[in-house]
């Protein structure tokens, strides 16, 4: 099935309703049900094409994945791919069950997630907003973190990726700002070369290829993921 | 009085005991004498040439200043710029009666400080030892930080600057890692122009002109400065 570019994708997206999630606000506190299962959840907010969060659910079956964008086109886009993924995947499946993408305004997240429902959030390469005057619409300005932090539980992260030196830059003082514990701060994560273990997004292949610096970041919000991190320090594991 | 190139400059510069230390250790626990007061303390690890510490001196007269290097030839140069920044000031001084210059290794810094002892701690354009093996080196590795704050006191801060990305990775995740609160952090400091209030050190000015990116951040040690940002970040003002 080919939804690119047609211009009735709504349509064909209300056929998919094990994939495609059409009212955000349907499902807030009742995502488990949604997934059928209690494991963790984790939430890419503007997820473009959809291939970073298509292939985390291939590559972490026992993870439920959310992405979530503003615009049909772009969630049809990211549908042929979860479809692609299964099929490249070799299963019967025809796209991960573990998966479900989503048009919402992130503005509005707290109308679609319950306190304490999310495990992870992954912010890549998100609108830098250049213009100080637009700050207030980074995706890390402190008034998104707390939503964040309210929607996560206790193994709350946010791991983030950008090209974007200028929203780096905010988004660390930002973190550093809500006294969130960092770890992994990369300023240009694929200087070695790149890492199989992370999954790449459209954009951030593009950047590669210009070789542009990436920059990433996990920022531990949740208790439980600041007090395993911390014995895992103690050990010396880090 | 020139020093610079001489082969005696070490005799010379005992002829400068109100601005060369020449026994480091002698000093320990009493800096407070050598100074005649007891303001605050601010010393720069690794000063080179000393344009920044000789500056700052001039510029902050109420805050006492130690600039450190290891080699005669650098506490020279330094010294003739601490003789000519006095004399640009007009003062009747020969050299800034709150600077002192001394030639000592930093790996031994708690035999020249008593806990408690400084209140900042300056690090520009350390050597990044980029090299796996000695990454123990770096002047941010954990082990030097544990004993930046032992002779820190309430209010010790770390100010640092650097061209190098793999250095101020490093550095990032070593204050993460310790879990200290970070501010202002930079990653290209003079991305809008040159900053009156920031003191260019040689190293900075060398790699501004080739428009190289100047990394910056402020690190929060002590009680009281970390009290002090809190406060402030509550009324709004940062
Ligand atoms: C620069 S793209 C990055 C896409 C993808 N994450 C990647 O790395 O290739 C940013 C995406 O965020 C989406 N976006 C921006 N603001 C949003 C909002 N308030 N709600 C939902 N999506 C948003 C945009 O539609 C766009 O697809
Ligand atoms: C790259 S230079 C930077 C000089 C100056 N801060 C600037 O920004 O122009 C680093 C300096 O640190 C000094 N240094 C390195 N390791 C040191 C140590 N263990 N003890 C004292 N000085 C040291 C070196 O001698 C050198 O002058």
């Amino acid at each position: 099935m080919r939804l690119r570019g047609k211009k009735n994708a709504p349509e064909l997206l209300a056929n998919l309703p094990n994939l495609v999630i059409t009212e955000p606000t349907a499902h807030k506190g009742k995502w488990s049900q949604v997934f059928g299962n209690d494991r963790p959840i984790y939430v890419e907010l503007g997820m473009g094409k959809g291939q970073f969060v298509t292939e985390m659910s291939v590559k972490y079956p026992n993870i439920n994945f959310i992405g979530i964008d503003m615009y049909d086109e772009l969630i049809a886009r990211a549908s042929e791919k979860a479809m692609a993924v299964s099929e490249r995947a070799g299963g019967a499946e025809q796209h991960p069950s573990n998966l479900r993408l989503m048009r919402a305004n992130i503005e509005f997240m707290e109308t679609f997630f319950e306190e304490n429902e999310l495990s992870r959030i992954y912010l890549n390469f998100s609108d830098p907003w250049p213009k100080k005057k637009h700050a207030r619409r980074r995706l890390t300005h402190p008034r998104f973190l707390e939503k964040y932090a309210l929607v996560m539980n206790e193994w709350g992260e946010i791991h983030q990726k950008t090209d974007s030196e200028t929203l780096f830059e905010f988004s660390l003082n930002a973190y550093a700002h809500m006294e969130y514990l960092m770890k992994d701060i990369s300023l240009n994560l694929h200087r070695d070369g790149i890492h199989e273990e992370h999954v790449m997004t459209e954009y951030e292949q593009k950047f590669f290829e210009k070789g542009m610096n990436i920059h990433r970041v996990e920022v531990l919000i949740g208790e439980a993921a600041v007090k395993q991190h911390r014995e895992a320090k103690l050990k010396g594991m880090k």
